[in-house]
């Protein structure tokens, strides 16, 4: 008998990845790997709810099923009906959220922070009379005369765009028109009352979430969050880089993935609202330096290579349709400015969304990533630092790690034999997210399981020895039916102590460049996805931050969203931001005094204080 | 015997047309109408010399001589070689300068007037100091930083495509570079101590001038004439708005055609002074306003529709790239601004040259073509009308007419039976250009063989009726040798009348509008190509101009090209140009008193006065 093959499966945005046997569904490898897809007709390929993206694959090829179901321009994308695509090699899927039965946990909703709408856009409604022989007046220059007379508003500049369908918007509309205008520009024509609205954008590496707000009120009309289609081309920045490095092609590529994210994100957005993306008079976008720079098709080479300078740090004003997003058709992006080659819009946005400068006291304020940038603020001066925490809490990198949705495991407690556990959506257990591998490792140091420098040791009857490592046993074989048990392995311990000693080294670094130490600290704002859903109990617990009582600790969601949001209704908070990213001392990691000192103490799990690379245990 | 058909054959830019046998190659033709190209190999194709272009055509295929001698991209763009090129059906053929044995007359010198520099784009040598652990500054704030510290210069804005070559230029070239700086704004990198060029394009319905100049010393380096290709889809502003109006493909087409224009220009002028065309910074473009329409692809709907309206009429700055121009890559366009719809910038830009604006009295400034326009001048108050004067005088609806070529009549002298002609280049010939015609006309009237309403007497023995026309025979069959006779037909008169009659109407208009009288004119300024040519006392001899003494008229030459250049070296000069556009009052021809009687009278021929619609004549 021939052994059917095995290969690998990775399903994204989700970060779910298995083994799955040749010749099998998409939907069956789906389900093995806990991901509960949308099936109505029960994998008949008729209803077509379990449809997928294949981003990197040898599957089968469509059937006449798919063929009837979906539309050539899907299929020629890559779409296909999971139940219909059968597995010939390794695999990589996108899974839209709409065909999660759970969706996957988004991040559009954060801070609530109140501020005046003072819009970069103001819309206007103009009623112009026709030229005639006696009244040979120029359509622009028309309009502009009644942009003053009737509002008293004055324009130098009109975009070529506008100019070349102004004259014949003029004459279909009945010269009836509104013009948006933006600082002395006219940049986009609608009918009369139409929207005036605006997109902010907070462009992650794995994540992409969109805001479509009026820019009169502020008010958010819709927001949702897509994966960033920039995944296939690396999961990480660093190999996304070098993507772009490899030829002028592939940096296109990359950004043209970006740009399709915003314009489907627009057009979702309005979607719900009844308007057009043309509606769009002004985008702004946040991110960290390096997508900003693929975004933008600037160079990268400079950013991979020390000393890691960007090409570029201010922010910017650039035309959308320069970048191939189809708003109006004279809008402009905004783009927030960078720090450093690792601190970037999105750090700049956080702290602007979270006010930090004008807080009294020391704060530290940061967002948990693959980087993790980190500020401390004293009385109002703000440091920073990006530290290089690994994926770990993004559930790469650990055995049976995922990222947050359904079925991921996020919260544990041990108790004796007992292994409690919460999962995303309450579903079965399938895997384990970033808040959950936290939670276990401070579970399992409080149980003696871990010692302090992170060995696992054989003292509880959950830990075996499995395919030769180490491991924990969170949800064994029987407790899952016979299906792979969900476990935490010496390695994953491993994984987590990195990016957690990074992250602390972090905070210690700027405390003594300030000349502060951690007892002094009175908040600690912790912005992000991760963020929000981890357990700061279990993050002091095993030492990532500092031992503060858990009162002192903030978690605010996406807040680089937020300052995305109000960047784009706000121009005080525009102007803000540029304020704050030129007050920000930033701290260069590498050459920070007993840095790898600081490091190799933060590596170990525990309550501790460190200063000047010196670890003092507390309790 | 099968008599071999005939075909039209149509040489452009000179407009020299004819009949030629089916099968004779496109040499032979060019020599049958009398323009001389050039051949060393004496027709056998292998010196490359008669290189000649297809414009619209049946001919036959390439010989293999051709292919040896001509590139495949010059194949593809129809380049052939006249004497391996044989006629198939009706043809139109483009004759670059370099094949004709004697050039085209070219307009590129025009006006020499004193302005000190005061360019739009300045340019900085730059030495930075690279980047380290640390000095982590990003590039561009970097060079921001040295351009403030090395030479006091602020800059807030850097063009998106330079933030895209910044950083792997600075590095190759060793972190030495020149920065060009316009505004507020870095839109140019070169090495250090490269050129800071500008070019200024007089752009022509029919032929399109580019001077390039030295932005620092206002010098004009190099300066060459090229037929404007859009004479392909039609010799006409009517024509082409026509065919722009047909679909936006056309319109996209006339736009390429127009930037292919400029891109060839900046390309053969940096090549004689060794440079390239990224080394130009900035460009001006003057052109009427249904070319500026159409090389800036705005709508011309409404500019082909009474009451004529431009699209825009104020002076534009736009991204060269946006324009599909290869220089700099942040470069601009300027266009100086349109007045109306048929007096567009190059009307503006030849007051700005001619400065009438600041003279003292009464002056008539004037640019003849298919449309004159037509300023009066009061004391410094200006108005102006266009003129549709047609075709005439660029030798198109006259029987034997030509633009001003080798071998085209220019002067003619009328002594008894005997006529002395003299022509361009002093060759044997081959038709009559506008001056000529003009000169013809003035001759026979003084002749007595044209009456003052322009009938044709039969009392001259030169006069004949051939092909049922009357004509008047200014080189015969036998004083060519055989060869067709050269004529001024009775219809020639006609369209002559029309033309001369619209330009007299103009001005009369204007002075009626400015209660002033013809005896009161001070100046008469005569701008452009024809403008330079002709015979002002033959233009007073048929009643183009008033009956003034010659000595009041001025022949300036190419004013809107010296405009330009002006226009592109001073940003005084520029800012004058909107003053003028603002300032001037433009008459509609069409609605003003007594528009009609005063045509009919300046009809006649002769030196008379019109004052009120009356005709008075004098001597």
């Amino acid at each position: 008998m021939v052994r059917k093959k095995m290969y690998g499966v990775d399903f994204e945005p989700i970060g779910r990845r298995g083994q799955c046997q040749e010749g099998q569904s998409l939907f069956d490898c789906a389900q093995k790997l806990g991901i509960e897809l949308v099936s109505i007709c029960g994998g008949k390929g008729t209803c077509g709810k379990c449809r997928v993206q294949i981003l990197a694959s040898s599957t089968s090829e469509p059937t006449s099923a798919e063929q009837g179901i979906l539309r050539r321009h899907e299929l020629e994308a890559g779409y296909r009906l999971a139940c219909q695509t059968y597995l010939l090699g390794d695999c990589k899927v996108g899974v839209p959220p709409e065909s999660l039965t759970t969706p996957q946990r988004a991040q559009v909703e954060g801070l609530q922070v109140d501020v005046t709408p003072n819009p970069p856009v103001l819309s206007y409604d103009l009623e112009l009379s026709p030229p005639s022989l006696s009244d040979y007046e120029a359509d622009a220059e028309r309009m502009v005369e009644a942009l003053a007379r009737q509002h008293r508003v004055s324009c130098r500049r009109i975009d070529i765009n506008i100019l070349r369908e102004l004259s014949t918007k003029l004459r279909a509309w009945g010269w009836k028109l509104r013009a948006s205008v933006r600082g002395d520009e006219i940049i986009a024509l609608g009918t009369v009352s139409s929207h005036n609205l605006g997109l902010a954008i907070d462009l992650g590496t794995t994540k992409v979430a969109g805001y479509l707000l009026d820019l009169d009120t502020g008010k958010v009309l819709s927001s949702k969050g897509i994966m960033n289609p920039q995944i296939t081309c690396g999961e990480d920045v660093i190999s996304r880089i070098a993507r772009a490095r490899s030829s002028p092609d592939e940096a296109a590529h990359l950004q043209q993935l970006a740009a399709n994210a915003l314009n489907q994100l627009a057009l979702d957005l309005c979607a719900e609202i009844k308007a057009e993306p043309p509606d769009i008079v002004e985008i702004v976008v946040v991110g960290n330096t390096a997508m900003q720079h693929l975004f933008l098709s600037l160079p990268v080479e400079q950013l991979a290579l020390s000393p890691y300078v960007p090409a570029v740090k201010r922010a910017l004003d650039i035309k959308a349709c320069e970048l191939g997003l189809c708003v109006a058709s004279g809008g402009y992006v905004h783009l927030l400015p960078n720090i450093a080659g690792f601190v970037g819009a999105d750090h700049v946005a956080m702290l602007l969304a979270t006010d930090v400068r004008r807080a009294k006291g020391l704060l530290v304020a940061l967002d948990i990533g693959t980087n993790t940038e980190v500020c401390l603020v004293d009385n109002g001066k703000m440091s920073s630092v990006s530290c290089a925490s690994g994926p770990a809490f993004e559930g790469a990198h650990i055995k049976h790690g995922m990222r947050g949705a359904s079925g991921a495991i996020e919260h544990i407690q041990i108790a004796g034999d007992k292994v409690e556990i919460q999962t995303i959506g309450g579903e079965l257990p399938v895997g384990i997210c970033g808040s959950g591998v936290l939670d276990a490792i401070a579970q399992l140091y409080v149980a003696g399981v871990l010692e302090a420098k992170g060995k696992m040791q054989k003292n509880h009857q959950r830990v075996r020895i499995y395919q030769d490592e180490t491991e924990f046993v969170l949800v064994s074989e029987k407790e899952r039916d016979g299906k792979q048990a969900i476990t935490i392995t010496q390695k994953d311990v491993r994984e987590v102590q990195l990016a957690k000693a990074a992250i602390r080294t972090g905070i210690q670094v700027l405390l003594e460049h300030s000349e502060r130490t951690e007892d002094e600290i009175e908040q600690v704002i912790i912005a992000g996805a991760f963020g929000s859903y981890l357990n700061v109990a279990s993050a002091v617990t095993i030492g990532m931050f500092p031992p503060l009582s858990l009162n002192r600790f903030r978690q605010v969601g996406n807040a680089a969203g937020m300052g995305a949001k109000l960047a784009l209704i706000s121009m005080d908070k525009r102007a803000e931001a540029q304020v704050i990213a030129n007050q920000v001392d930033y701290v260069e990691l590498a050459v920070a005094p007993r840095f790898s000192q600081t490091f190799a103490q933060a590596n170990y799990l525990g309550r501790y204080r460190i200063a000047h690379g010196r670890r003092e245990e507390i309790d």
